[in-house]
């Protein structure tokens, strides 16, 4: 199966949709439902979705939990991961705090920060340690994905470091790119992407597609 | 000019890389520089540009200054615009503290929160208020953009007062999708559904599209 990254994204955000859905007890979804939550068109979704052979559409529309297995068994959204957090100042605490990386199935089992003192202060259930022990503790607690909150100038080397311990999938909080080899997937967020897209919009640069 | 999500989207982002190479010194990019940066086909790159009306490319590439200039002119994205965040938890004042928003052109003006002694203890330069001034502060300081970081249940409620104040543009990282009149631009941000993407990634589900 071979998808383009923008079909994953949509696909990602469907799931994510289709679980609040599902906690709220919702049964069916309408391909135009899905579409409105995501920001797509419905034939996009309804393409999406036929592109991981899954049909499930019935006249009440899609069955919630249903598509919502299914999208996770194709994408493997169903299998726990571990991660860790790396530079922990305000947004990386922020990042322990954030429960819903848990309840999403990511598994934040460590925190690295370089400054002992902000170790001993913080005040957070996940277990932290100096940046030094990265290597040691990605292979003991088997943590395949690395969140990164340093600051710009060292998110390179920690990126590096990372990889070199195991890690192969990385979520750049940082203001800089970063250069990775190609078998590791990376995600830059930058939240200022979000202002401007928004931004855009005001200004009447708008399809409803 | 009337372009879809994914081109005002994948414009931003070309536009912020456009911007970290200026600042690098860095004169002409090729539309495949471009395109590796941003996670797209050069050919989308170019489309996306020529959407624009703009040419600009010569033999050594896009000329970077110039090309940022025209897409933020196409865009608005060069025009300042006032924002407050609400909420001052962890990731609130995070993100009271993300200097690339008042570097991209987004200047935070206010902070609110409900909790007064937390408005009292927080250290920052960015005034802050109780969430009960929202309304006479967004005015005064002529705030159009909102960023929400309440805990899900309130932020139904805060981006209604938001929007009721003159607020038309939403950045929401809390767990719910809200809903909007459909002149307000939003973006909800889950940062669970970028660790999805790479899951899915990760799992093989990948071109290089």
């Amino acid at each position: 199966m071979s998808l383009s990254n923008n079909s994953i994204e949509r696909i990602c955000k469907i799931f994510g949709y289709l679980d609040t859905l599902d906690k709220q007890g919702t049964k069916f979804a309408s391909s135009l439902d899905l579409a409105k939550a995501i920001g797509a068109t419905s034939y996009t979704v309804r393409k999406d979705i036929s592109l991981l052979n899954i049909i499930g559409y019935t006249r009440k529309g899609y069955d919630v939990k249903t598509l919502k297995e299914e999208l996770g068994q194709k994408l493997c959204l169903n299998k726990k991961r571990n991660a860790c957090i790396v530079g922990l100042g305000r947004l990386g605490s922020a990042l322990l705090d954030y429960e819903k990386f848990q309840e999403d199935g990511f598994d934040v089992v460590a925190g690295f920060d370089s400054n002992i003192n902000k170790l001993e202060r913080i005040r957070t259930d996940i277990d932290v340690y100096p940046v030094s022990r990265i290597n040691e503790i990605i292979i003991r607690k088997h943590i395949e994905l690395g969140i990164i909150a340093v600051p710009s100038e060292y998110a390179q080397n920690i990126a590096d470091t990372l990889i070199k311990a195991g890690v192969t999938g990385i979520l750049n909080f940082s203001y800089v790119k970063i250069n990775l080899p190609k078998n590791i997937i990376n995600v830059n967020l930058d939240f200022t992407n979000s202002l401007r897209f928004i931004a855009a919009k005001l200004s009447g640069n708008t399809t409803n597609k």
